[in-house]
């Protein structure tokens, strides 16, 4: 099967920096957690990608037409297609007195904020510190391990992958839904009433109705409150 | 027309303070404005109450069921059934300082916050001022001038005023709904989509429809998101 540009796939990898092999990100629970980059209320799970929209990295969106399902594949990304390369001139002795006053105790590698601008803790030496401002992954070959789980291929599957993208903590199987010529109407679940960003969040998915499927027009969401009948009266 | 508990009806009101005449709230924006209580972004319109529900002091309430549509009533209400007599012991002589270190400059019957609690400046003297913890309005008898201006009759007109109680801002003409025996089902307009709070005053109104009306179960709630179609294709 031959995968391009639009299509829905979702997938797994393991990103790491080549020439140290450490794993900066990742959509497997098991590998976050081995290697220490494990975060409670993350969610670990294949990723939805849309070939070609730019959800990856360009250059790994670009080898994705490349790959087959279920097969193991890395792509290897020079600085240059990834974060940059590293600006020497992005580096900067600073008094440590400077990150005492401000509550900080700098520890080697460590990240802080240094004049509104995230920087790295380089060096420490008497009464100075080093701190690098470019992007931690600036200059790193990175090593993108991936292997395409599904190509989703019906209108319903890629409507609920859309759903789920922009409502994560809601298990997507509680998203019903029905898709009737020009329109589509979600039935939300109770769980996902009260969430942060709702509404904001609807709003993303009727725009990517549109994006992705012209020809909906209309994109409905229904809440619906039950209540326990007090008392039988007769309609 | 004989009113009692239960009824839905439209109140204008004109509440004042007894001894001076001095008017502290009021529905009618033209009095506001007169009366120097005029809000920017306050709604001024007749007030839903619900008779026998406490949406206005109980003793106004009660009042009601003896009241003519269209006809202004007074209401006398003493402090007891009021505010609560004044409490003596609830007057402070603070040093001025106090208020200066947190950047208070106290005038003759400021309202500010002490310690906590809120307080009316009654006298300023040397290095001292006397703070009255008493609300506001302790000890005063109320006078409310009320005009019934409609009664609510049918299921339809009460679950408009239901709805717009609880969304002001958004006109209330712009909810379209419809009741279907066990089911209200109201279509939400796109001005009340990014509310403040939209959600839970979503539940709020599912409340109140099981409260008054407990035939009905279901409350569905529905935003539509419409597109401008982008191409012309064949479905």
């Amino acid at each position: 099967m031959t995968l391009r540009k639009g299509d829905f796939i979702l997938i797994d990898y393991v990103a790491r920096v080549k020439e140290t092999g450490e794993v900066f990100d990742t959509t497997i629970e098991e590998t976050a957690k081995k290697e220490r980059l494990y975060k409670e209320g993350e969610i670990y799970e294949p990723k939805l990608v849309v070939i070609g929209e730019g959800w990856v990295l360009k250059a790994l969106d670009e080898s994705l037409t490349t790959m087959e399902i279920d097969k193991k594949t890395s792509v290897e990304i020079p600085p240059e297609k990834a974060f940059g390369e590293r600006d020497p001139e992005k580096v900067r002795r600073v008094p440590l007195r400077h990150l005492a006053a401000k509550g900080i105790t700098p520890n080697l590698g460590m990240r802080i904020e240094y004049n509104g601008k995230m920087a790295t803790v380089r060096t420490i030496g008497a009464g100075r510190v080093l701190l690098d401002f470019n992007p931690p992954l600036a200059g790193k070959t990175l090593v993108y391990e991936v292997t395409i789980q599904k190509k989703l291929k019906t209108i319903k599957e890629k409507i609920s992958a859309l759903i789920h993208r922009r409502i994560p903590v809601v298990e997507e199987s509680k998203f019903k839904f029905t898709v009737r010529e020009k329109a589509v109407t979600i039935e939300m679940p109770e769980e996902a009433f009260y969430l942060e960003g709702i509404q904001v969040a609807k709003r993303g998915i009727a725009l990517d109705m549109q994006r992705f499927f012209p020809k909906i027009t209309t994109v409905k969401f229904v809440e619906t409150f039950k209540t326990e009948p007090k008392k039988e009266t007769k309609t």
